[in-house]
């Protein structure tokens, strides 16, 4: 019989979905595993743009309700699971941070690390979410330097999304060099279910290559 | 003597904000209002970028804590005022598709339209949070179809950050004619805190201009 939160986790290696993965064995959610390939287009056919029209992973669905977007789909599971601790709740003075650097994530940095990568402006000012990647970069910093995690002492479900997306982006070398950056991508490295997930991660592309 | 609930909320009329204070009004909220002149270019002030380095109003203080970002400032505000039950809590059936639409303006929506403003691409597939245009704007129609609100009959803190963006973006015509998003902004300009925003914002302009 399967639990009530039990979920059913829209999954490819190597993508955005890889953070959620590390969250999935923090939590040691109970769940069902689609693992798309993307290479193969699986994520642009008609039975999974019903689950994202954006046709993107990750996506969770829970009984009937389909939760998308990168910053909803961390908040969600984890608030699944209160009993890990990793969602500062209401009334906590780590709220409104946690709150700011979960959206900051998708509406500001992943957008100029983006523009940087394709080499264009940011649209100007008034038009940009984020002003510069200059400035972007900077609060980022300023962010991690008291440590250890994002918001200090206390390890959230804001440094799953974080500390995945920073190792991507410094492999593919987004980043500007930073000391404070580096160590927090090692460090967030470093934990158990950011292994397991890899493992995991990397059977399933050894699974998929023609023997 | 000041309620604990009580915040400095950072605003400039017809800007971003502009939903915000819609929702101040909602909540009847006890706040401190800190108006910018954007032409005046108040907001890339040291001042003001010690409170939010990408020098964008909204922003919220409330004690010690700084919270930007529109759905984070939009989310943490009705947090405070549960009594008004605009956030579906923990557990309620809406929780996922509210986090999904809360998210999904910022990561999403906004970046398809200011691409599509400033007559460019969305980045490609793989690097795009949206993919295109067309499907963000289909995935928002299919949305609003059932109404009267985006999540049906429940009117919740996201219709005030929808309801407000679609209006100001309709106005400037960034988004496709349909009926449903036509209505839906009607609607939402029918609510009597709507019409409070408006008017205090045209008075803080009015002030402003040489007499």
């Amino acid at each position: 019989m399967h639990s009530d939160r039990r979920v059913t986790f829209y999954h490819a290696p190597r993508s955005r979905s890889a953070g959620v993965r590390i969250l999935v064995e923090e939590l040691g959610a109970e769940h069902d595993l689609v693992a798309l390939d993307l290479q193969a287009g699986q994520q642009r056919e008609p039975a999974y743009l019903a689950i994202n029209p954006m046709g993107k992973v990750p996506a969770l669905r829970h009984g009937d309700a389909l939760i998308t977007e990168q910053a909803a789909v961390y908040l969600y599971l984890a608030e699944l699971y209160p009993e890990h601790g990793l969602v500062p709740p209401v009334g906590d003075a780590l709220r409104g941070p946690f709150l700011r650097w979960m959206v900051f994530y998708g509406s500001c940095f992943e957008p100029a690390v983006v523009d940087r990568a394709l080499k264009r402006d940011s649209g100007g000012r008034s038009m940009s979410p984020y002003g510069d990647y200059a400035s972007v970069m900077q609060a980022l910093i300023q962010q991690l330097t008291p440590g250890p995690w994002l918001l200090g002492e206390r390890f959230t479900v804001a440094d799953v999304l974080w500390g995945s997306a920073l190792g991507w982006m410094q492999a593919f070398k987004l980043l500007p060099e930073s000391p404070e950056i580096r160590r927090y991508v090692a460090r967030f490295g470093e934990r158990p279910a950011v292994r397991r997930a890899a493992a995991l991660d990397e059977a399933l592309i050894a699974a998929r290559k023609p023997g």
